[in-house]
């Protein structure tokens, strides 16, 4: 691993670190806020798993979350979204290829090579931040914007017992069902719709996958509110299998980290909560 | 004016807009965020003078004060830092021309059309905030980072009665005597010295200018802090003027927005009790 920078924020550390990932194939760009603690303690983890066309710099540079962080004592990490570079396929499109690897294992040329985002967040990453950053992996929580939130909805449902809180900020419910989903799912899983059930919230719940409760914000002035998100679907799928879900629809916000720099800090606490406790 | 952007945040609206400037000849883009309020009243004002090579975005982006803002009930405004575009003078250094305007009114040619940003800070921008926005210009505080700093400490001293509170980010003190400033004021003011004291706060001050009091904080792991900042000629300069300056070291903080945003919440709420006493 190799540290491209490092900043003192807020008391603590914002770093942003580069490795050669296997999972991707990839030289791969991730930052970490490791909040001020007591030499030798091992801290909470938050993951932050950004949308579409995002690297880990947006939510870096205009996430405002490193004094909740500071406060709470929570290591926040953002990973990129995609493999990227020389030699990876990419798409002219801003929702498909690079920037919009939707946290899938891909399966269909020429995406299956590289675009191993789901094998990238659920094991590789973690065992580089479990060996190199003071974290106590046994008390991990995530969240994530539009596409992340996709991503955080979905890799908590399929790994319950590794997070003790799920948030997300206007995330992709139902992927399977909207255009941004459908066409990225079917570029990098195929026709066979049943192989996109893993990558979809809504259906994962439908098929039985349960996590203890969930919180999501979405803005009801988000553009992208009633043909991509569908929140109400998530509604639909928590209340029939029993999930808590605490929806709150924010008036007059966007989809923009105008929205998610807002509420980034009462998510940061709702995870405290959880992962202190 | 136009608006170019408006975003709901923090309850209240991060907008950026542009106009025809008269002082610059050019188009002028700026940010301002009103914090939520009661209709019809009237909101007391921080300026944020930015940097080298910065726009307004830098600190809109990056400064994470908008929560304090609108805690406080203070409207937040980040001027440009100099004219820009086709037709205006500029230079292949980052710290002289286009993104480097030292809020001076510039008499050498080619950058005296222009480069008039004393004049457009000063007077053109109050005038058109005043009649835009639900500003109380009687209650104006001016801060500002770096060349910003600059700006802002020779601005209030140039102007004590408008502005009820003042203080910068490792700013700038002494332009006539640091290198940046040296290149600077030569540049857009010429060889004679004496003509460079309106724009350099420890000259001011030691020409009489007075202000109630200063606050300043810089990092001691900046890289500019020995041969740009030189805070201790501000501290010299105060100390023989007898103005009282809280100089605040913060230790391990270099010069980058990762230290203003952890110190911008501070200096809104010391300015905010100013400006709402």
């Amino acid at each position: 691993m190799e540290t491209l920078s490092t900043n003192k924020a807020h008391d603590g550390v914002q770093g942003v670190y580069r490795h050669a990932s296997l999972a991707t194939g990839t030289e791969m760009t991730f930052s970490v806020y490791v909040p001020p603690h007591p030499a030798g303690a091992k801290l909470p983890v938050l993951w932050y798993l950004s949308g579409l066309t995002c690297t880990h710099a947006n939510v870096t540079d205009k996430g405002e979350y490193r004094r909740a962080c500071a406060e709470r004592g929570v290591i926040f990490i953002a990973p990129d979204t995609s493999p990227r570079g020389e030699g990876v396929p990419n798409d002219d499109a801003y929702d498909f290829g690079q920037g919009a690897g939707f946290y899938v294992d891909a399966t269909e040329a020429p995406w299956a090579s590289h675009f191993r985002m789901r094998s990238y967040i659920e094991q590789e990453l973690p065992e580089l931040i479990a060996a190199e950053f003071p974290a106590d992996m046994t008390r991990q929580g995530i969240t994530g914007h539009s596409m992340g939130g996709h991503g955080a909805l979905t890799i908590a449902l399929r790994n319950p017992d590794r997070f003790r809180s799920v948030s997300a900020f206007a995330p992709i419910v139902a992927p399977s069902v909207v255009p941004w989903g459908e066409k990225a799912l079917a570029g990098y899983l195929g026709a066979d719709r049943t192989a996109w059930h893993p990558y979809d919230a809504c259906a994962l719940i439908l098929d039985g996958a349960r996590v203890g409760e969930l919180l999501v914000d979405v803005g009801d002035a988000d553009q992208f509110l009633h043909d991509q998100l569908r929140p109400e679907l998530l509604r639909a799928a928590c209340d029939a299998a029993g999930i808590p879900l605490t929806l709150r629809v924010q008036p007059g916000y966007d989809h923009s980290y105008y929205f998610i720099s807002t509420f980034l800090t009462d998510h940061v606490a709702w995870h405290a909560e959880r992962l202190t406790a």
